[in-house]
């Protein structure tokens, strides 16, 4: 079956460690239609990888399969998953990196892989994600059911990630990613926050930065200026025209925003 | 239909951008076959971008769909374009980034991209690549006809680059790319600049270089020397044995190149 | 016909020169499922492409075609190969790239390249990824015969390795890889060892380094630390939790390891 499956891993594309997942899943299935979200998850950064994973995904279509390994703990007890969500399928370690895309998603069914038959022969200590979670990925694109994987589990982990907070009185949320060009995504989403300020004047604040406009484009200030927009991920940004904010601001992944009337 | 469509960026592979364009790409068309050209264009850099695109692209078959986002006014007013030229299909900003692909061929069609029933449904400000140009690529290897698209122009936006010039005299040309081996690909073509040389002998000057021997292979000088040859993709270039000609010669784009008899 | 071309070089992701690749094999079959397995062996590192290639090509199903490119001296005499070996197809270099995946297939046939009409129409000196290597990957995707491409040869260049050496007293090896996070993979295989410890005690000495215990992952020890493990690839690996094991031990390729009772 010509199922597309997505792969994000902390891997890089210098060594052979994604062709050899690649190579497993074709082996299985030669219909597979493999698409890369990123290699380049800052070596074990379950929370960048989550970011990206849960960014990414929505714009697959229905029935695609998301594999994910970011995986620190490999070789230890850690358990692996396998979850259908959202009219599609997700598959990585229990660390939390499934834990944004699958989070709110009250109809999850999550199993843990404990079903050595959908494993490669032989499973090494140290490379789960070409001998287990490539392997569950191109069955569950034969039309494998979750529940020959393994038992259905409800305690997933989940990762430390502050809400944002809305009160009266203030907005408040923090940094949760920095993309390569340096621009500083929040998790304040822009809706949520659209309706909160209901069109009133606002400040915000966020290191030394303190602004109280929000912009549409990068290119509404001077370059090397700083700006705040609802970003394409749909979520507060903080980003600088032409710069990397996080360099000029000197802030990083769990800076505080707060915005007052 | 199993269309190729290629893409090229400058975004990098790191955030998940270009996976949010193949998504959405995927979700409409498939069966659309997806190849990178490459998402390391220098930001913001039009002219490698161009020159870039302008070189992969003859390569592909026809019927083949070239999607390219280099884009810093993305979210101004600049159009969007769509072209058929060459056997195949262009999309991308109007901001030069398809001139050096599209020059010289007199046969080519240009809309400007204004119908928004191609677009996605909710257009953000900061990515039209995702927004715009990836559904209207999907929508052109799905058969859709270039004038559901919008309007033909005549005037798409064509990059500020010096044509080579041949007189009896000498032959000049300038540096317009430098690749990541730090060889300098001038605009001089080498069919050109050998119907002009008629087998004579020459002095070739170029920044603190004067050479006079064009050489066929890279290794044909010893290691550190430099040399000058038709590179592969046709034009003449500036390269050293195993070093970056750009660092050694302290070259770059726009640099002049002077050949005498 | 879908067949399966895996793609190896040095040329990295950022210039038009895989992507030409690209458009060629597809031009001439589009239906050939391309899949990377690196761009980004370090320029002109023959082994370090070598090993990559006989680590990453075992994991894809029989039938695939393995295509690498790492190609210094492209354009002098050295011969184009073609080879059937291990239920797969190898193209590339005769300069010992295609060695460690051919090494020990005695049933491997082996053809020099020599057939024009299975290349480009035209050959540039600089570029035989392009204009011979990749056409020639398509034309076997297409059944093309072997034999079609070249007169069989016996005398494939090899790479000049060190073999492990297994006495009574010690055995004995070399590192022949450094993959991105500074692992130091040597050429011992874990089997053979094994075999030969026979679960005795021992003492293994890299550069600085004693240690006489094996790790199975390689969060066994304190962060920084060193261990010796098994790796997936299934040799002998030197590595350190969460730091680089090369810069932290000052080895590279080369440095020798003894293992003694």
């Amino acid at each position: 079956m010509a199922s597309i499956i997505t792969l994000l891993t902390d891997f890089g594309t210098r060594d052979a460690y994604v062709a050899a997942m690649k190579g497993v899943i074709l082996g299985l299935n030669p219909q597979a239609v493999l698409v890369d979200l990123t290699h380049e998850v800052p070596p074990q950064d379950i929370l960048a990888g989550a970011f990206i994973l849960a960014e990414a995904a929505p714009y697959f279509p229905e029935g695609a399969i998301h594999l994910a390994v970011v995986d620190p703990g490999v070789g230890t007890g850690r358990r692996g998953l396998a979850a259908r969500a959202r009219g599609r399928f997700w598959v990585g370690p229990d660390n939390g990196l499934l834990s944004l895309a699958l989070g709110g998603a009250p109809e999850a069914t999550i199993v843990s892989l404990t079903n050595p038959a959908c494993f490669r022969p032989e499973v090494s200590a140290t490379f789960h994600g070409r001998d287990i979670f490539a392997p569950v990925a191109a069955h569950l694109s034969l039309g494998v059911d979750l529940a020959r994987l393994g038992p259905i589990i409800r305690d997933p982990v989940a990762l430390p990630i502050a809400e944002p907070v809305f009160t009266p009185a203030e907005a408040r949320g923090e940094i949760i990613y920095v993309d390569r060009f340096g621009n500083l995504v929040s998790n304040l989403p822009g809706r949520q926050l659209a309706t909160w300020l209901a069109g009133r004047d606002f400040r915000l604040r966020v290191g030394p930065l303190t602004i109280s406009q929000l912009s549409r484009t990068y290119s509404e200030v001077a370059a090397g200026e700083c700006l705040v927009l609802i970003g394409s991920h749909g979520f507060l940004e903080i980003a600088c025209n032409r710069e990397s904010a996080a360099r000029r601001l000197g802030l990083g992944v769990g800076a505080i925003l707060k915005i007052l009337y």
